[in-house]
């Protein structure tokens, strides 16, 4: 048996910097957990001599990547320094040289992810990212350890903080969107550019890489149905209270049958559901499994040491596998092909709010329309709107399939007497 | 390195059998995440020849113990038939033959779990009770996983099931405890004799589990404060409720420069408090990390296949301590002296609500009490009392120590225009 396992920390900033003080300040645990010591023996950083807030052996500081990828005595390489296509070379030389990979780098797995863990699988490496998932959430562990002993249905989760930060100051404080991103900015939740964020990117690359693993398929980026919350008014929000829901950008992974659905939008939860009350920059996702029923991790989205937490669990699982031999065996390759379901098979409910000419007649018009494609409501909300000889008609449906939806708003739209459709959301979380 | 672990499984009711049917439908997966096979080869049943839902090779079967925990061939003991003395004889004549146990057997745990712990380290075995404590959620592996790289200051839960429904219904519906209890106990939520659970007896046995392992102590059962739900009456709901707090019963274990404080006592929750919105049946526990900050668990807290779930995970982790060499290390024994909070150590917010003489200068009298201890007050709410010329005043403290509000109670107890204390609770959960 290994008495230690030698690493290579690529990275010394926040993230870095607490991965050093957990190996510090752990170190018996640790080693009792593992029977064995974890020796960091190399650190890559930009510029060795900048002054930096921990002492470090000033021996193991190298700007010179190829002392830790092409070191033979380094067993894992942990990256927290960020960076996509140059970082990405670095860590496939790492696992051409057989060296396990730790990584909190959302942007590159995104990008080379799925070519990494077949170039770690083909190595016999682990290459670990629980940390660039859900933070300080161990999700990607949970998921794997559940899996070995139940069947997952379906994820619900909140995994992006940003927009849950942007959403919880638009409910709370019936700020409209523009000045709470503009808030968010000047306080570092939102980043300068905050597309990939608010337009649901960044959730629906988090959403793939749950699904993936869930469901043992190879499901791409292209197959997440994405929209973001730059749309959501303060109007829809107030609408929505009064029927008695939150609304969250929340991604849903779900298999019937075989055939999977991935989707990243806006959507209404009653204002007692556990994820409706996820508030601010946390994190939290729903597990439904077959035996186990439905189980959820709550957690910190993002910050330096919640991640750094997750980046020292991730170290510590990737050498118990490799002290047990299974290495390169926790994510599992896809075993099943990727079937998406059609639009007939999606259901759900939906919140659909349209403004229409206040006349009669028009109501029955608009019925007539839903009872053609055969849908039909929970809730009914009739208002004055906002223009003169106008009104707003809010509407919940019961279950319908996504087809439906869409042939009804196609419909609709024809209608003189429809204005226009205002907005319509995902409706879930209810019995 | 082993190719497979052999299991002897005592107890084949819904448990059991949830267990051999997991190991059978993910065979593979467990393979592929052990590198190595799970094979039961005896089953110890009270009667052979019972008809059962399950098929299972009938040489499997026996009703003698001896072929279990005497059997040189079996690793694991996985102990799911329940009884608490002859039950815990047979774990000990098997930890005595270095076998490792897996056990859902909380009341087992409850009375002999400390010694039986001691003689599994002495043994290096591993002993695993994680299915005991909160049934589908692994929250003894998070906590001793997490452990390793992080310091837990605070865990606070819900983790009895049957209290949990009972002050759900209460709220929910507005009943009283009696009829609630008798429905509950009408759909097996709660045992014909409830005393247990509904005393808090059960929540303090976990609460000592949780405890012992996130401090490293020996914390007894008779170093937790407990206080049930049978009190709680549909008045205090509904104050609490027009404060803006529900309430639970809580388990809180916190740490403070070494010092612990563990209780289990009805608390007033922020309605939008997380636990605040765990309903039914259902438990979930919060753990307070130094590094990851606020983390929840949530779950079902019993069930059969929950419960099966759990066991399979814990017997996958012992084979992965076996094959490591770790056996016997997972809990860590107690390394540091239990030291208790004092009273004035342990610090709170309370709800206190009193009938009073409704005179000119009572409110006075009681507001002199209060400034003497240094007590003063977030919220307050003075109502017509239930009788004639008697008011009800309601009052939230702010943090005060358990002896200020002791001392406050005595002086209150001793004026003439107070009539009785009603009742007061901890609150919890607030900034």
């Amino acid at each position: 048996m290994l008495k230690e396992i030698k690493v290579g920390l690529c990275g010394l900033g926040t993230v870095g910097t607490g991965v050093v003080k957990i190996l510090k300040n752990h170190q018996e645990e640790i080693k009792y957990k593992l029977g064995c010591e974890i020796v960091v023996n190399k650190i890559l950083v930009h510029d060795i001599h900048k002054p930096r807030d921990i002492v470090v052996n000033p021996e193991w500081l190298t700007s010179n990547p190829d002392e830790l990828v092409n070191n033979p005595e380094i067993d894992v390489i942990v990256e927290v320094m960020g960076g996509i296509d140059q970082t990405n070379l670095l860590i496939e030389q790492a696992l051409r040289n057989n060296k396990h990979i730790v990584t909190a780098n959302k942007d590159m797995m995104a990008v080379h992810g799925q070519k990494l863990l077949k170039l770690a699988k083909a190595n016999n490496c682990d290459i670990f990212y629980d940390a660039s998932v859900a933070g300080g959430i161990p999700i990607l562990r949970s998921l794997s350890d559940g899996l070995a002993s139940d069947r997952i249905q379906k994820i619900m989760g909140i995994v992006n903080g940003t927009t849950n930060y942007i959403l919880t100051k638009m409910t709370d404080d019936h700020l409209a969107f523009d000045p709470v991103l503009k808030e968010a900015q000047e306080l570092g939740f939102a980043e300068s550019d905050p597309t990939s964020d608010v337009d649901g990117l960044d959730a629906a690359r988090k959403m793939t890489l749950l699904a993936n693993l869930a469901f043992k398929m190879e499901i791409g980026l292209d197959d997440v149905e994405v929209s973001g919350i730059s749309n959501i008014s303060q109007e829809d929000i107030s609408f929505a209270d009064s029927l008695g829901y939150t609304i969250k950008l929340i991604g849903i992974a779900s298999i019937n049958n075989g055939k999977v659905e991935v989707s990243v939008e806006p959507t209404l939860l009653p204002k007692d559901h556990p994820l409706a009350l996820v508030k601010n920059e946390y994190n939290a996702v729903y597990v439904y499994g077959e035996a186990v029923g439905e189980t959820m991790f709550y957690g910190p989205g993002a910050g330096s040491m919640p991640t750094a937490t997750a980046v020292v669990s991730d170290l510590m699982e990737v050498i118990k596998n490799i002290r047990l031999g299974i290495s390169g065996n926790s994510y599992v390759s896809p075993q099943y092909e990727t079937q998406l379901k059609k639009n007939e098979e999606k259901y759900t409910k939906y919140f659909i709010r349209m403004e229409v000419d206040d006349e009669a007649g028009t109501f029955q018009k608009i019925t007539n329309v839903f009872s053609d494609e055969k849908v039909s409501f929970a809730k009914i909300l009739q208002l004055p709107g906002s223009k003169k000889e106008t009104a707003e008609i809010v509407m919940v449906t019961h279950q319908i399939s996504k087809q439906q939806l869409l042939n009804s708003l196609d419909h609709l739209q024809g209608l003189s007497v429809v204005n226009r459709i205002i907005s319509y959301y995902r409706v879930d979380g209810e019995e």
